[in-house]
């Protein structure tokens, strides 16, 4: 069994890992950590876990923490996980980090973004960008692992299919708007996740500067071999999970949906957590919904010339924790969808 | 007082209608007609107009109708409403129809939006598409009205200030994403607006085929002096009301905040129901329910090189039944805030 | 023109006065004051309210509020009110005052409920409690105004034509469920009103032990002429706007719908703001969302020998701040309705 | 493999039966049947089950679905449920019924509550009530089982402690008002629905005559050993899952929450899936969404001499589909939590 820590485990992600990590058959949950004054119940932050985590909450130890795992997931917030990963990897324990801190390839483009010294640039390029449908081949054996978020990870599953496809497509032009519920906002109340504020109302927000953007043109510039610069918005939509992410990709020569969709349905052939959808069929996020899966639908307009690929995920599952455990899973050379898909379904 | 009809009294539209005409100073409502057997109590449709609208609703009679208003709200079905019109003209009673039957300035695009032959292709030229803000000059003493709905009304809204502007932004390449209200469906029941099926859960529909885009490129062409085909995906979101209109517009050259903000502050100058927000705020669709107000902001993205330009709109009120009481008054020399600003408001 | 003032302007009932007061033809804003630096837009706060309300937020300034006003309303929490009310009305200005600090005819029981020490209590007994339909004749006149909230106006109204009827029904074994949107826990942010936290989810709260309750009580005694003592249990439910409350009364003999109905019918004969749904039928908040309306229904229930008596409200509205209004209204001699039903409506 | 065939594939307890049974380890899905014209797949109906169950949904024929199958879950609507159950015990197939067929001890008040003739009486004592915490022994090995709804096991499982307490408690007076999601209402669009009317607002409904009230005082009479009549008010809220029943008992001589609270622990005391919260808390829907809990919390007023007994479940997991597959289990000799706990939470 694989010893699991979990640090900052008083947030949505932890509480995900937990519920997620308590049917693993190849890991248990071994240490809790979070800002708490003394140790304190699982159920009292997450009571649907009453009866199913027996483990308590305990103050911050990185010493006891490391004596007790073989892997820590950081549930940290970005700019904070910096802090303990490189002391977890030298006590020889693997750091899974759900926070920005290591994703970028490029320190200086990280450090503009979040506006924060690095502490630990060495390291940055030894932790893998961990998304495993486009980066598997440097997740096993690293040392430690960068975990994608929501936004992210469900932009760049959309667009990465058309990456190399310059020839047909205007790669410059490319539109990406966002629709988020309310839990990828986290767990600390503030004016604008107050119920009455967000419920029966939408509205974009950081437009234009949305840290997030430079994270996806990165990756979709490695997978193009070219720089990337796009257009996210993304908005704020009254729901608990989910994210629906449209993009728009206008055509330099006619594609039809048959071949933009032969496209996709080969790029993510035998994946098992991207599910292309018919032609012309579009995905939602309640389809989606407390699953690690990725629904992604594609559409032609020849009216307009554009191409309109929407994806679908759960922020917290695909878009967070259970994409972690997706890693972990390859991290440790067990199958990617243990403990992610029931037993019957991964037969 | 101008004595109102409204056809096609059970649905969401006329609802808001009789909310709305229940306190305005110089209308009142005469006469409520629709597929019932029998006349009905308002309150059975619409508990909340208990004790505030007496009238009842009555079997369809056309000839009672016309002789009991002087304008006729057409609250029906696209392709039902072009039956009534023609008829209530000839009875000098004046329809104001909120359906699509005469919105298009071209009976062939109608026709072919809609797959039916229009029946009163003759009549079509001469009732304006009443959007005030932007086509004032033709509705008083018109014949009829066509009022625009919610997807064109905050679309064109938001695109017009730029329609002009060609030597800056590409006007070929405008993306529009749209984010609509479950009230928008209508109110009959269906599978997609199920409150399990829709609540928790985000989707587009209509990708690339949705049939208010040729109506939208039609008027906005006609500003821009030159033919407009733009994407347009809208998406159903889990809220009653509220539509939220987010544009991108390709720059050809840079464009500052300050000269595209100016540029929509001017167009919109003295416009009782367009509010122009601070440079680089967005509107929420929670800032304009159950109000006449078209909330628009501008943000410029100089990375990207494109400008957002974000509308928002009650999707019942600036988007139908408000709209068409604002056209109304405006229609019967009326100030056009009659009725739609609380009295204090429109000193 | 009444000249109006609103201490604690950032707050949802000063938002929702604004909104109501804006189209009253008799008062006009003339002074918001609430805990800020210096003078701040109303749109800061009110998004809503960009071009309806002219006036700034100022910082306290209790001389300057009242050299401008005739009267102010409270809109502060608990145990906040009472430090103000009594300035106000020795500089001749009338406080309405939406907190609880005045609401109670005993001083010991407000004590004991809010573990405070009442600051006033000598002007206690002169400002009366505002519920126009039950003690209406105390309001004309009166230095000030103490306004019920939410939860108690919507169940003395339901409750209050039972309590005379001690013959038929068992007093002493009443039960109120109580269901209310998320508005009604005001506009700070909690962990509560966190929207992932309270959106599909629902729960009871501070059961057995609410603060209403004793008000509710202690009213309702009054009317009874002897002590009442009842449980009541309080729901947060993911919406809005609304209170429900569900009231059981045992029958001592067997008491038809038609008698129930009777006596509520009778008892609120010709009250505005009160609508007696038909026999047999119950109300849904959404039909009384935005309005002044408290909806009463009442269903017999031989079957367990039991009156079910449901009551709904808007609760920034009949609960709180449309009350206020109406209240208001009766204070200075107007028509109770003036400015909360539509102009033809009040005909 | 227990080979499991379920009728009526389409509805809402039909897909979480699915979404169950495909991670359960000794049961197989062999057999969807409902009212389609030909073979359709199980995404057309559930597209979150896409990838995940590949068996298609065929017409009904019941001798293929004998031919196939060990068990038959019946999730079709009351009334039509007892049309098939006969045929299948006649070919040696369980059927595991979720509708109210079979439900009742007396068939005379099935067939006054449903307004039907029943057609299998003689079967009626056979298939016992499979609510495995109060009725475990009548389970294993029965030839049929039915499965209690989600109104009555969250109520029952309230009372039931309570029932043997009659020195303590007046059993005449009960209260119990209950609030549902609206998947609770089928799948079927219904004016009552649709989104923009149950959303932002709550309502009673089927006061004093809902059809449940006789199913749980007929259960809570048996284990009383004496008539129980109780009031009985369902709420619809707008949430997609989740039943919380508040229920309000008299005492006929204080009784202490700790005294209380000792009855509800000790009764459930070993149970797996009724999770007894700490004295004086109180559950919510959303800690037991999605799960097969049922959670209870207990308080005690003393001012009103009343407990207040408060439980929550998902009524499409405990309250259907889960507590089925729970039966299922105990049918066949199985762990109860088989397939309903993770493979962790059950060591």
């Amino acid at each position: 069994m694989i010893r699991i820590g979990i640090l900052g485990a008083k947030g949505y992600t932890a509480g995900e890992l937990m519920r997620i990590l308590a049917g693993h058959p190849r890991a248990r949950l071994a240490c809790l950590m979070a800002r708490v004054e003394a140790p304190e119940p699982v159920a009292k932050y997450f009571p649907a876990l009453r009866g199913i985590v027996a483990l308590p909450i305990e103050p911050v130890d990185l010493s006891a923490l490391a004596a007790r795992c073989d892997a820590v997931f950081l549930a940290l917030p970005h700019t904070t996980a910096q802090e303990y990963a490189p002391a977890l990897i030298e006590k020889n324990v693997r750091p899974i980090d759900l926070s920005a801190d290591f994703r970028f390839d490029s320190v200086e483009l990280y450090e503009a973004t979040y506006k924060v010294t690095h502490l630990a640039p060495q390291l940055n390029a030894r932790i893998p960008y961990a998304l495993p449908e486009l980066f598997r081949a440097e997740i096993a054996g690293a040392p430690g692992l960068a975990i994608p978020g929501c936004y992210t990870t469900t932009s760049i599953l959309a667009l990465a299919p058309f990456m190399t496809r310059g020839e047909a497509l205007d790669l410059d032009r490319i539109v990406i708007n966002a629709l988020s519920g309310v839990s990828g906002a986290g767990r600390s109340p503030t004016e604008t996740t107050h119920f009455p504020e967000c419920n029966e109302s939408v509205a974009a927000y950081g437009v234009a500067r949305h840290r997030h953007r430079p994270e996806i043109e990165e990756k979709l510039g490695r997978l193009a071999g070219r720089p990337i610069r796009l257009v996210f918005t993304p908005h704020l939509i009254p729901m608990n999970r989910g994210i629906l992410v449209t993009c728009t990709i206008p055509m330099k020569r006619p594609v039809t949906i048959a071949e933009a969709h032969g496209w996709v349905r080969e790029f993510y052939a035998g994946e098992p957590f991207v599910r292309v959808l018919p032609e012309g069929e579009v995905p939602a996020t309640g389809a989606v919904a407390l699953t690690n899966f990725c629904d992604i639908g594609v559409v032609a307009d020849p009216h307009a010339a554009a191409l309109v690929v929407i994806s679908a995920a759960d922020n917290l599952v695909k878009g967070a924790s259970g994409q972690a455990v997706q890693a972990m899973n390859a991290l440790f050379g067990l199958p990617e969808t243990m403990g992610l898909l029931a037993a019957n379904e991964s037969d």
